[in-house]
């Protein structure tokens, strides 16, 4: 057995076109769209993914800046500026980066971010709106999650869905998102004990950890839905997953990485910029 | 086999007895704690459960006022009320109580509570916050069903914890608070398949959703502790748990109703108003 591969190219490609028809009527109205992408690091995966967006974004025809305020940054320097751009009427989508210099805590910082311009769902506002029901930008890689669900037909409603992974950037937002759509949601993490006999409960189990091949045949049943949100760097410069590749073997389907989730995710950011 | 009893009652009695004497600092120093209850129903067991809080409110020297803006009060109403209150620097706290009028949710008009006021977390930004980790209120209810955990020195860490009910008053919080408790946290609801399978696999049960006896001896395995969070009416003037009492032949521990998560909400309700 193979698993079927949730491929996310197409899906992006759409989402992306779609970016680009509202942005171009956008530039025609002179009032182009435009994301802001605050960094504070020198960190060279993070500069990698910042470039890809704000490549993207050139293609769709959204005004991408990339304001770098250095890695010695304070946090009170990150949230004015956070501020000043939410008041910037220019200003459509406000996208701060991490990591951050050492001592702020994403969670301390991006409260200064306008909801309405929250297009990563980093404040803690938008979490709360989402696991309240309320209108929110959920945070890409979350919402890339359900999208990539969608485009595969994979009904998440009634379904056992297991999140490896507790961030307040992807797992505990895609918690709220996948009982909104009434799914039972499990949360793991480091802590977990015995970890595969959770996971091994999973119709749908989504891995986001950050950890190389955690996740290996043992860890799933037959038939699985594995969605791998992984993009660990590998020493030759490529993208491994948190998903084993020996997993095909035995899931039902699997997201490919690089090609899954990661293109979703950056079309979902611009669409937000747009929306 | 006969669950050992959870009881709240002393848990409770000490935190009243600190909320007392800080309230007693308070009045001495000319500037009494105060908290205020606005209502917009006219439903019974609403108004039962406002006259417990005003009740255990005036035992502890807590000023408590019920601001009853009737059922036919709007959203805006509402929370043209909630922001006056949050500007009144008499007022230390602001509880908006449900059920409210048909068409205003709770989520769109608790926004306007001031986060240091939120004493039963309602405000969307205080479950965001606490999702992300951030000093905020948890809504008592979730507050006390890890307060009665600790009491009983139930260790969460490494735990499977199941809620049952996904409400943003009880079950959402009531997820972070056990997922930063390091627990293993699954939300089930009312599209759960085969509820008894999940359930089954907990250490630790949470029912919380308000159908009197929906967890029978089937839903749970032997040893399993379990916490009632319900208060259904019964025909007779009483309260009935979401657990039928017969668990109890089953559980390893569970919580009594009434006199269980009950009585430790309210004390930790006023515990908030203090801190």
């Amino acid at each position: 057995m193979t698993a079927r591969e949730l491929a996310g190219k197409e899906l992006a490609a759409r989402i992306r076109a779609d970016v680009a028809q509202r942005a171009a009527a956008r530039r025609a109205e002179g009032r182009p769209a435009r994301l802001v992408i605050v960094t504070a690091t020198d960190d060279e995966a993070s500069a990698w993914y910042v470039r890809s967006i704000a490549s993207a974004a050139a293609k769709t025809g959204i005004d991408c800046d990339v304001d770098d305020l250095g890695p010695a940054a304070t946090a009170a320097g990150i949230a004015d500026r956070l501020m000043a751009l939410s008041g910037d009427a220019s200003v459509d989508g406000v996208m701060l980066q991490t990591p951050l210099p050492p001592g702020v805590a994403l969670a301390d910082v991006s409260g200064a971010i306008d909801p309405a311009k929250d297009v990563d769902g980093a404040n803690p506002l938008s979490l709360g709106r989402l696991a309240a029901g309320l209108p929110a930008y959920a945070p890409a890689t979350a919402a890339a999650v359900v999208a990539l669900l969608d485009e595969h037909d994979l009904e998440a409603a009634g379904a056992r869905a297991v999140i490896v992974g507790r961030s307040a950037v992807v797992g505990k937002p895609l918690a709220h998102l996948l009982l909104d759509r009434d799914a039972t949601v499990t949360v793991c993490h480091s802590r977990t004990r015995d970890l595969a006999a959770v996971t091994s409960t999973a119709d749908v189990l989504v891995a986001a950890v950050g950890r190389t091949h955690l996740i290996t045949p043992a860890h799933v049943r037959p038939g699985v839905v594995v969605v791998d949100v992984g993009t660990n760097p590998t020493p030759d410069g490529g993208l491994a997953g948190d998903v084993d590749p020996a997993v095909a073997g035995v899931a039902g389907a699997l997201t490919p990485v690089p090609g899954g989730v990661g293109p979703v995710t950056t079309a979902l950011l611009l669409q937000h910029v747009l929306d």
